[in-house]
């Protein structure tokens, strides 16, 4: 058993779901509402099991620590476990000003792949491109920009996307689908609109599309404990190197 | 050359779709409207190169010589191409009362798999699930039936679908999902109802369903012409043997 005095822990999207109660797995209660944070060995808070924590260099900064699992890790399976995407590949991707959104954006172009990215129209929409496109986006377009349904226009000279992302639903994930290229493959892993996903039977007949799930709880489940600290060791490398950064662009 | 007088052809709906200019891939005119057909060699009309014909057994009945390519050969790589199936396991699909979905509860049958078969509501649904029953099919139900929602209860003692085929879309494409059991595969391969699929995100993130398409003019470009007539003559041999016959069943 080891003793940790919780430092940070983030409030994330599937810890509001699971206390309402909308996620397939239950807790027993009583039970901690969330999923990640970091601590202090030694400290009198939280004591579990030696193997449910995972040791971090003392360089690396408290929110990056926190929050390292749940969204950088979900961004670094989606894009390895789908699709072998090569440098000059590309994705596409709605949601993308959410924390997962950002690390796909970096990690995508770590690796040499562009992105495609689709946001929320805003009064603050030019910022928030900016901002995407420093960290690598190759390109963002808003939801009625895309109304103009010129996909081919809109990649311009980035090739049409092997895979893609869709945290959101609705008329969103159309667009992430229209983006796609023929045998192309959407994954779902979050679906913030409520909205369901809808695709036309050419899409799946002519287009030969692929639409997947993701759930980072149910591949953590598969054995993947210590190849997992392997993962988090190199995200948090690249967050003290700052190739990985994120924060909440939104308003 | 080969000089072949066609006795029979049918006109399937992708023949329809064609003609109305539906299809993706657009022939030259003048075109025939039609993808397949039985001839007799000699005849007069029809001259093409001599790899385009299938030599076929004098004792096969000419309405399935006519049909066994498009439907029946659909049936067949659905049922091998998505899922690695064994006797035992169990597939659901909708628009069973087509010609494929006919073919589909017998190949299954004859694997020793079990077949959940969503029809539409007519004056004849009870007519069309006993001759649909003496074909193999395991369970019938109509659009209506399932709106109890006991997918649980409708399955009795079969297990719960690995595998889910949809010619049909809408609301009859959500049944089969919801059959579907965790980590299932749905392959689309109609769209009779014109509407398109709606899924829900759960089904992707927390069911971990799969949607994929399939297309049998793809497949048959790809390099599969030696396989296929291999296919079509296990086809065929089980029409002789009274094992694989199909009619519009419904009015
Ligand atoms: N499946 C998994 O294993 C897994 C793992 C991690 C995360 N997730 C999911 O991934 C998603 C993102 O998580 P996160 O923590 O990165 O999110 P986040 O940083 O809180 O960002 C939320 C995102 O959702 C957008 N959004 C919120 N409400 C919306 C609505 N009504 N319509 C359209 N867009 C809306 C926001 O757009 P604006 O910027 O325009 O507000 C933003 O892009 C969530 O759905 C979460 O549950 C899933
Ligand atoms: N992707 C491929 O490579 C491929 C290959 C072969 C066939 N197909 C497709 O497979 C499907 C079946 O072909 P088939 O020749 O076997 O068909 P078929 O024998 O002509 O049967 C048509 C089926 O569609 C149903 N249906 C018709 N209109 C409908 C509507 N508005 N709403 C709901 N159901 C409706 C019929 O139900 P009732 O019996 O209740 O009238 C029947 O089950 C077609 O969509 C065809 O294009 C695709």
């Amino acid at each position: 058993m080891t003793c940790v005095k919780m430092l940070a822990a983030p409030i994330n999207p599937s810890d509001i779901n699971r206390i309402q109660g909308n996620y397939p797995v239950k807790p027993q209660l009583p039970a901690v509402g969330g999923y990640e944070g970091v601590g202090e060995e030694h400290g009198r808070y939280v004591v579990k099991e030696q193997s449910a924590w995972h040791k971090i260099n003392s360089g690396t900064p408290v929110e990056y620590a926190a929050t390292i699992t749940v969204n950088p890790l979900t961004a670094l399976r989606m894009l390895e476990d789908f699709v072998d995407l090569k440098p000059g590949d590309a994705i596409v991707q709605n949601g993308a000003t959410s924390i997962v959104g950002q690390c796909i954006v970096q990690l995508a172009r770590i690796r040499g792949i562009h992105s495609i990215n689709v946001i929320r129209d805003s009064a603050l929409s030019d910022e928030v491109k900016e901002k995407l496109k420093r960290l690598g986006a190759d390109k963002v377009y808003t939801e009625t920009q895309l109304e103009l349904k010129k996909f081919k226009e809109f990649l311009a000279n980035i090739p049409a996307p092997a895979l893609g992302f869709n945290c959101i639903g609705g008329h969103s994930a159309t667009t992430v689908l229209a983006f796609l290229g023929q045998g192309g493959t959407m994954v779902t892993y979050g679906g913030m609109s409520k909205l369901p996903v809808t695709v036309s039977t050419s899409s799946f007949i002519f287009k030969d599309l692929s639409l997947k799930g993701f759930w980072l709880q149910k591949w953590l489940g598969s054995n993947k404990a210590e190849e997992c600290r392997v993962m988090l060791d190199h995200l948090l490398g690249l967050v003290r190197e700052g190739k990985l950064t994120y924060e909440y662009v939104s308003l």
